[in-house]
């Protein structure tokens, strides 16, 4: 019983998935080969979760803590959430502005929730490749609007004027930015939302780095009562947890409410005892996070200066997270090139530029956010790999530098 | 800043979530004010999980497991359930047919994948309340074929041939069902798909309830090697940790992939600790699942004997699961009525019956999945406020007769 051809769906056929994913399953298989690998493809924090979120949901599970709740999320979420925001100088903020869900989730419930298929989405690029791939299986009309690497990403009035003048359903701003980590300024901001109420767009404000913002305050767009406002957020890099899958919206109550519905349509609801772990990381003490947000400030603008001194690869010095997006033009080789040699020569993985929106392909992206060994080895990695690249030299004439074997059949 | 009305896209405005967590939002309300709510709404075991699964995801959680994984699963889970359908007697299943996702979303995405906007769907009711608002949240055209009461709600070869004839795209087929607890011949099953086949028609065959078949063998449709056939399942129900959000989808490896690219743009992945819990449940021995289909299949057995003896309502005895299809005509009440009052005067939470397809305002549904006590003191309640429906007495007048106060500033 075999039918001839599968005859998938438009949205069947226009799934791309995530670049970063496909990279750490390639990654996964050379492992399997009992070979070590050195992971800067993904936003996987090595810091160390605050102990009382852990033993919390541990507490949860043991109790029992193993059924449904409200597809809104946990009630104590919510208010947490509310008194975070309200205590941030937001006391129009009450829990009735909270949806719990995975804040990657999140960027497709936004988009499905407010554009047809067709209407304009507009993304400031570089962009967090999730964007691209929701906009193309919805299938919505994407327009990037490059910023510029020499004004260090940020974005400028030029750059908003440009995005409303596409006349866009909606339009999606990622400050502190991944993977460039620039941070944008309160008046770009305000103007942009300006902007945007004339002419009734929909904004959705990922602010999933906002708190590992550590050169200056940050300025969140939760400050604004404007009513076609999403603001995302995760739990996942500040108290380094991505695997609870646990973000959350905040926005008018009327559009939280059909997000609710949309979770409920979706998911039915996430688990309890991963959100008890989220009440208990908002209590979490000031000096866990300014560790934190010194860990990062630190191993950023190192990672940052090897690369900037090393004669071949250049990056902007991040303001936030703990990405740097590096030019590797002079290597001569296209970013999937360089991306997949790198991987299966010196076993270190990273992220193809060309992910985070058109005309990136002489970029790769970096996350440092793994153990500092683990990311000081994988830079030298990707410096060494890159100046052999550049001489146009094979990489096999300097193999006695470097304690690596190369592993031809696993790749 | 305020916009004049919030113009939602067509999704947006589709949504409609499902009506049990609609229930579930309206009993906690009335819990914060103190009132023991029981809860018949929904399919939350109560049946302590294997102590090994809980343990295992405490020493994954403590283990410091919490990255990411590829989006496709965690390969240990995939691996254990391909050893899991080989050992059952389909060898050529291998772990590329296996996608981890919660059972729920994997509805939504088989969907997406499988159907574009306008597209039949045909679902044979009564239904799982997921299947009909995925379809409207898509934009499909539904098409429900009513099984009969009469004849348990088994699948005949004339509600077959009724589907093919509507030449949908995607049929759903739902053995051991959920409401009815009716479970499908392995001919009927089998004629089935040999139609579907013939006309091309994709088959989401959701066997979640599949293990809890406490009356005679099941008969999966995964023995058949039919492409376009996606199962879907979960490790909610059998192993009592709906909680975990995890289930997963048996395809062939074209059609897996495809849904592994939907897991990566939608979610990313789901967290390792919950999977590393779901690969000890594939370990666990078959006395403890014994022990669950004996539970369920004594508790189904006496709550409908209950019920079939009450002189008011009237249900099916389920051949699977936890779940009693009642009817509740005689109370002279819509099903929405009923389920109001009974969880505003009772403080019992029952799902209404239109939301499991159309024309099914007679019934409601009752989850018998909770603490046998108050499962029992559940079904009392719900047996004595039919009654007074029924008499025509308003309940005030029996109100001596229990030990309720009504809570009238809750809900």
């Amino acid at each position: 019983m075999e039918s001839k051809t599968l005859q998938f769906a438009r949205r069947g056929r226009r799934l791309i998935g995530q670049e970063m994913f496909k990279v750490l399953e390639r990654a996964k298989k050379i492992e399997r080969y009992g070979q070590r690998v050195y992971h800067l493809e993904l936003g996987n924090s090595s810091f160390p979760p605050p102990s009382t979120v852990i033993q919390t949901t541990i507490e949860s599970l043991s109790n029992g803590h193993l059924g449904y709740v409200p597809s809104s999320g946990h009630p104590d979420l919510r208010a947490a959430l509310a008194q975070h925001y309200a205590e941030g100088g937001r006391p129009w903020i009450t829990e009735k502005y909270f949806v719990i869900s995975p804040a990657n989730l999140l960027i497709n419930q936004v988009l499905d929730m407010t554009c047809n298929e067709g209407d304009v989405l507009v993304v400031f690029t570089p962009a967090f490749p999730t964007y691209i791939a929701a906009a193309e299986y919805i299938g919505l009309t994407l327009k990037a609007i490059a910023l510029e690497s020499e004004k260090g990403y940020h974005l400028t009035k030029q750059a908003i004027d440009q995005a409303v003048a596409l006349k866009p359903k909606a339009l999606i701003i990622n400050s502190a930015n991944n993977p460039t980590g620039a941070v944008y300024t309160h008046s770009s901001l305000e103007y942009l939302i300006q902007q945007c109420d004339r002419y009734g767009i929909w904004v959705l404000s990922d602010e999933t780095y906002a708190d590992l913002c550590y050169r200056w305050p940050y300025w969140s767009l939760s400050a604004l009562e404007y009513r076609q406002l999403i603001v995302l957020s995760s739990f996942s890099k500040y108290y380094a947890i991505p695997g609870y899958r646990t973000g959350y919206a905040l926005a008018h109550p009327t559009v939280a409410s059909k997000l609710s519905l949309s979770c409920s349509t979706l998911f039915s609801c996430l688990p309890l005892f991963t959100q008890e772990g989220c009440v208990a990381a908002l209590k979490v003490g000031e000096s866990y996070l300014q560790e934190v947000c010194d860990h990062y400030s630190y191993i950023t603008e190192h990672c940052a200066e090897i690369i900037n001194q090393s004669g071949v690869l250049t990056c902007s010095v991040p303001e936030a997270a703990f990405y740097l997006f590096i030019d590797i033009t002079q290597t001569k080789l296209s970013d999937h090139e360089f991306c997949r040699r790198l991987l299966q020569e010196w076993h270190t993985a990273v992220t193809p530029g060309s992910s985070f929106g058109p005309g990136l392909e002489k970029y790769v992206r970096v996350s440092v956010s793994g153990q500092k060994e683990d990311v000081l080895e994988g830079i030298r990695r990707l410096v060494e790999f890159s100046l052999h690249c550049k001489d146009g030299r094979p990489w096999l004439s300097s193999a006695d530098t470097t304690p690596l074997r190369k592993v031809s059949h696993a790749v």
